[in-house]
């Protein structure tokens, strides 16, 4: 059994690793550490865990924590991960980082967007971008995780494929993209207050959603071989849901393409990603929610690429892909825990 | 036009007063104020009144309130009304609170159950409760109205004709009764944030509900006549839904009663009141909805008598309410305004 | 009063019709037709309508409804239409049509979405386009008014001042829509049974929704004078809320643009019109829903306009807009009724 | 591994049951069968069920099915299970019937309530009734398992210590019983149609509810040994969230009772069953759904018992309870493939 940690364990996506963790055939969740619960028991914070996760936060100290779990899963929020991440790698603790901390390589960048100076250029030099179906190589002896954003992941696997074979112009992207409430997080605010968001449907963030440089960053990597950097319109929305969040994306190819040739291509470059479902209707959000699936279909109209695509925006958008990456680097079965 | 204010207009009362009032043909809603967003604009705070409300709020001041309008409704939480009631009594404008601060004739029950000592004995003792269909004869002459809650007036409602004819045991009484979450008012917390209540349903306050002492109340006096006091068992419970609550009422009847009887009772009861639907089918929320109606049938099961009842916890149940109070305080038609 | 009848009473935009012809100052309802549902009443068809409309439906019958109604309003499925409106146009009944089987005045393009022979071109080529804040001119003499189309007014009045002014590429326009569920009408199916639709959302009907061609008729005629034919690409999707459409659009502009002038431009250019809020703030479904205004506001992000807009697809979507019509056809004031 | 087939493969439980036992380390899900659908792909039927369930649907054929398979699951409408058991059984066939066919044990009962006569009454007094917490002693050696109604484990597990313990009046139970409509079943109906159940809360049948028989049978059985029968006033009510039921349960003390010992006495009473959480706050459905938790408390209110329970109907009330009733008749641990 392999040690592990939970470090901020008060939110959803903790809540959902936890879940996860206290399943798995080879990980022991052996301790959690809240800022704001300390001393409260887990199921106390998340009463679905009782009988599951039989555990007490405490304040986080990293000697104890290196002493007791060999990887540590963070749930904390951004620029917080940057306190505790150097701390937890000196000690030789590896770490699957679920804030936006060290996603971004350029901290010119991430101060830009994040409001906060990055103060951790080795560790973000050697984080390695959690998302496995595209950097399947470098996770397993990565020893710091930059798990990736829930509307990144739904929006780079559903171009990948198109970037990296350089179908599409790459300034035509536009990502509109929807979640469930759930992706807002666990504080309680006006814009999340059950009789505001409920009935209702909203745009929100429009041309500044932090996620947006996170995608650029990431497919413009994918497609460096052949050409110019990625530059995504994107538009966040807000669905009276819980979980799940569906991405329309479209995009202008750089010739004439067929559906037929598309799917194929979509359904080669994913063989051999067990989680990466390409479908022949349109999904829905609620035949992957719950699971570690990522769904998509691919579509041309009136002479442009459309894609759908959706996720569980906490699991394989946050928890299951941390759980995922958790498999590769222990050598283990990506699957693990997972279906 | 009759100038009326409203005081505390950032909840959703107040909204809906406010709409109803922009709309009523003879009130003229001249003032809006609120503590907590003083001087920005109404339709700022409820982006719903845009071209309806056309007003910034301002603060809270007795003298130029009592100048400007004659009526005042109060959205203020419980508690603060007893700070303002006093100061528009004395300078002549007629009040319509929405709090529960003078719903209570015993001060001390009051303290008792809302942990605050009751300082204006002498508006406590001139409140009229501002239920129509039970109180209508005083409520013309009224210059202070205690607006009902919205779980006391499905009760009250539902309970009423049972009482005054003396058909049920006192004691028996149970109503298990739902809400919207609009009912826990605009203030975001733990428990009406979005993936906390929706897609579930819980009961809460079990035994100690602050509208039971009011139903008491209000039945017991409706009883007066024909013996013991009542004192009903309430269990509220929170549906995610916004607006509507559904009350199911449980009682033991003195005697042998048939539906057949106890339809035409309450049909006779409630004969001259516009908003009362005494319907054959089971009710449904959504078809009170955004109306000032209450809806209810009756059934006799097992034995013992069942009420199922409902109403829009915004309006009838609260701002649908008031305005039909101000109505009958001008000698004006019950329904103006609210249908 | 004018005497009006409503054909086709049991779907959800002849409720809301009903509602508001029921309170209209000059409306008469006088008349409700249904096939499923012949003889029995209104409320029982629509719990909410008890005590609001005191009607029992009737069967169609031209001659009656011609002797007692100057008005009819078709609730009827597509194709149905074609066969009622013949009868009561030769009888001087002046009808507001909610279908779509007047929209699209190619009997063509008509028979390819519709797969359903266009019969009546008399009837098409007299037919209006319900749309007031464009046709304005021509709805008062109009005695055929085909009633625009839910998806179809939310994208035409988004996308109308920009194509008027030629400011867009007329090929580049994608209109990515959000529908609540009643958009897709009262008959029950796999597809809106609540536990299917409800925590989903998804796509549907991706390249081949019929309120395609409709959009690109109504833009193409707005733009007449200054260019080729407006050819949008349009995406519905399906949310898991009872109203509210909310369309995000995209645009490339022809030269370089700012927001204030494009804010500018919309205000202008609806500036006489009472139901259309050009707001600064980002537009959601809820401040619009149970209204008959349509929301919007516009920005540029990476050089592309983007338009977020909303309305109440029962009601500026359907049955508002058709009292909106039918106020103009009587030379009433736009608003009666709806505000 | 243990060959297994689900017959009636298209419903809602039938979906949770192919999910749960395809993920069972012992069982081994063999074949799916359909009537409505016979020959697609279970996830054609289920697209969540993608690269969970490989199988194709067939038509139920008794001999196939005993070649293949040593347990039948079966997922039929009430009534059609009868024509099915027989056929089974006598082809050595253990059948897990999640219909209500074999719960009831009196056939005039079944009769009377299911309005369809029994014609296998040596099968109806074989049949165990499959609630682990009350009849696990009877349930490893059954051939034929009835496995329970949602509302009716609900309620049963809430009230089983109670009445075994004699402590409450038995003609004094009040149910007040909130269902999520994925309790109504698959079939799309007016009354579960998005639009109309969405936003809305209501009971539905009032005073025949056939899981009042059930309820009645089963705690009378657990009472035999003190008393009289127990005789339920059963309210069912729809609440608009996918799944979870939650009783709210009214009894009447025979004596005095405090909080703490009920407390107590649930904890004993529960103390080896694995899915039953005694707890201190009260319970909501969220928390147990996508579990087999049986989640309750107890509180004592002006003199009367008050028990707030609550359960997945999907899971513990029909799939989760059925896999658990398979593993005590394979000698297995309760709990795999449910924790």
């Amino acid at each position: 059994m392999i040690p592990v940690a939970v470090v901020g364990a008060s939110g959803y996506a903790a809540r959902e690793l936890m879940g996860i963790l206290a399943r798995h055939p080879y990980a022991d969740l052996v301790m959690a550490t809240s800022r704001a619960d300390e001393s409260t028991r887990v199921d106390s914070l998340h009463p679905s865990l009782n009988r599951i996760v039989d555990l007490a936060c405490e304040p986080f100290d990293a000697d104890k924590l290196a002493e007791k779990a060999r990887f540590a899963f963070l749930g904390l929020p951004h620029a917080a991960s940057l306190a505790v991440v150097p701390k937890l790698r000196e000690r030789g603790v590896r770490v699957i980082d679920l804030s936006a901390d060290y996603r971004l390589k350029d901290a010119a960048v991430y101060a830009d967007w994040y409001a906060h100076t990055h103060d951790d250029p080795a560790g973000l030099a050697e984080a390695v971008y959690g998302l496995p179906e595209i950097y399947r190589d470098q996770i397993p002896t990565a020893n710091l995780i930059a798990n990736p954003g829930c509307y990144t992941s739904t929006s780079i696997l559903s171009l990948a494929p198109l970037v990296a074979e350089d179908l599409i112009d790459r300034r035509s992207v536009i990502i509109d993209a929807k979640s469930g409430v759930s992706g807002a997080g666990r504080s309680p605010k006006l814009n999340t207050h059950f009789p505001e968001c409920n009935e209702s449907f909203s745009a929100y963030g429009v041309g500044r959603h932090r996620h947006t440089p996170e995608i650029d960053q990431i497919l413009t990597d994918v497609g460096r071989m052949t050409g110019d950097p990625v530059e995504v319109l994107f538009t966040p929305h807000l669905v009276p849901m819980d979980r799940g969040i569906l991405a329309t994306i479209y995009a202008t190819p750089k010739r004439d393409v067929t559906e037929r040739e598309l799917m194929e291509l979509f359904r080669n470059f994913y063989e051999d990603c067990p989680f990466v479902r390409v479908i022949d209707g349109l999904p829905a959000t609620k035949d992957s929610a719950f699971t570690n699936f990522f769904d998509m279909t691919v579509r041309v109209v009136r002479g442009r690429i459309l894609i759908v695509a959706c996720l569980d925006n906490l699991l394989k958008g946050a928890a299951g892909v941390a759980v995922q990456n958790f498999n590769l680097m222990n050598g283990l079965d990506e699957t693990l825990g997972l279906i």
